[in-house]
């Protein structure tokens, strides 16, 4: 089976955090050095770095970074302290952030001795476990698909949201490799267009052949009858299995419901936040207006205009028929059987 | 009531045909002056001029300025109806282009004394008609509103795509005016913007609460419960009362259906099609890939992508609440309904 990935958003060389810039894909293909947190935390505010898993991993290595710079110094643990707090607020919705926050303290606390060396190795393992995780939830949720259909991806759930192989386009990769995907649908994903600039590249890269079309064509698309599944991530699953993902997704999920197609959810369990009960209790984050009102420096939106510009919505876990994770797959997830994988070894 | 509507597409002098460029809007408010039908064939085509009535009544006052080019010259007939048969083809699935042309060609062979006063009268008659229609589908539809709401709209289907006051913004402006709506949500409606550019400014001319979403945004903003109805027009109705319009419409009626929210048609008879059976047999047009590529001269999608750009889809009638038309409200809309509506005075 061919499961490479050619695309890498997130580098470590031991002393810095190379990040592609993904705000310039596809036009230019830029990687930017970073070396302490501060910076680390905006790259993520500012979306240089996107996708929960990614930003978790990144998250890690700016605890690390943290600690790189102020160990030695008489408050070193005060200071680490504060910037953890900037990384874990740089971005509200994806439950990865503070996951990964919450592991780089806990590392901190448990390794007086050697923090640095035990931020470091921690962030290391987180992504390295994040690959590893991608691959099995690829393999997984590819079994899931019984014959050679289209299936159709929203927003990007690729490489360049994880640590690598990705989530949704990890699905997608193996179930290409195994000859079970004829062409892969992608929204564009307005307002920022993770479809068109991220997604359709990144599976160009591969060689996976990819049509893109507009967030409102998706169910025009599955009204022609060859789009089988649809394959996305998430930024955060809720206990009972409720589904925060991009902006569009709970659109194509109840699209989805209504053609008989299915919808898959593929994302690793620390993406699953046990202390929100149900998708009421995860916060949805609003961007600024000016995103919808133009692209690319150049404005075409009525002065004056109003705007909502929720980033995240909340697919509910009854119209998930398959939750993809690292550790298993959930049919028609519910708090049960999302408790008892989380139990499992 | 208030019924103004500040903006007007489509003007006529008795000689030329001014149309407001609308590829400009709203970043420039720019008229320009068309004195042939080749000109305004191109016009069409190029979307100067959009919407199913817009392009209607620019057609019949094209089919005026072909007359008034050609007649006198010995094979005056023939010159005219290549050029009738340029403007019917410009875009294929709007039926007011051929309903139009239609009634051009009628009014030359009635009128073999003076066919140039019959079809300028023909083009003046339709433009009146049009906007007469639009208040009186106006009226009906705001009738339809039982309480103070918000409602969704989709693309334009305002002023600015018909000859004035407008198919779905003629309704919101009648509902408005009877303070039934608190709130317009309009899609931006990719690839071509018209939410953004066209219904943004448009309703903001007219002091209308107007909040623009990305379109993926749509059902979840349905899910906030607020929204009451979605209004939108129609480029096409078959017989059965399957309703062709802009890409994305199908998606937001399958929304509203899943909802509870009421999906209102808002078109003028010329708009219903008696020889399509079914939405089936309305051809929808594919445009240029490169109109979802980019966005104002910059491209932002992957170099290589493939897309697919129909830019209609079709709602079938069973996911419409009630179809207005200038002549009666048709509720849950058939066949039956909509033959014995057409028969009437």
């Amino acid at each position: 089976m061919k499961t490479k990935s050619t695309v890498q958003a997130i580098r470590w060389n031991g002393e810095s955090l190379f990040l592609l810039d993904q705000r310039l894909l596809p036009n230019a293909v830029v990687e930017i050095e970073l070396g302490d947190a501060i910076s680390v935390a905006a790259a993520i505010r500012d979306m240089v770095v996107r996708g929960a898993p990614a930003i978790g991993v990144a998250a890690a290595y700016g605890g690390a970074l943290s600690v790189a710079q102020h160990l030695g110094s008489a408050n070193w643990r005060a200071a680490v302290e504060a910037e953890l707090q900037v990384l874990e607020q740089a971005r509200p919705t994806a439950v990865n952030l503070a996951w990964a926050v919450a592991q780089v303290r806990e590392q901190i606390d448990l390794n007086a001795d050697d923090p640095l060396h035990a931020v470091r190795n921690l962030a290391e393992q987180i992504h390295a476990d994040d690959v590893a995780a991608n691959r099995r939830m690829g393999e997984l949720g590819a079994a899931l698909i019984e014959q050679r259909c289209q299936v159709l991806t929203h927003c990007n759930a690729g490489a360049l949201a994880t640590a690598g192989y990705g989530t949704a386009l990890g699905v997608i990769r193996s179930a290409y490799a195994a000859g079970k995907i004829e062409r892969v649908f992608a929204d564009e994903t307005r307002p920022w267009l993770q479809g068109s600039r991220l997604t359709a590249w990144e599976l160009l890269q591969d060689d996976i052949p990819v049509t893109l079309i507009a967030d409102g064509a998706a169910t025009w698309a599955m009204r022609q009858g060859e789009i089988r599944w649809v394959i996305v991530g998430a930024d955060r699953v809720a206990a009972n299995g409720d589904v925060a993902n991009k902006i569009g997704t709970y659109s194509v999920a109840v699209s989805a419901r209504h053609h008989g197609v299915r919808f898959m959810v593929a994302a690793p369990t620390s993406t699953i936040d046990v202390n929100c009960p149900n998708g009421d209790a995860i916060p949805i984050e609003q961007r600024d207006a000016e995103e919808l009102f133009g692209l690319a420096g150049v404005r075409h939106a009525a002065p004056g205009a109003h705007a909502w510009n929720p980033v995240f919505d909340v697919t509910p876990a009854a119209l998930v028929d398959a939750l993809v994770t690292e550790k298993g797959v959930i049919m028609n997830p519910d708090s049960a059987q999302i408790a008892a994988l989380l139990a499992s070894a």
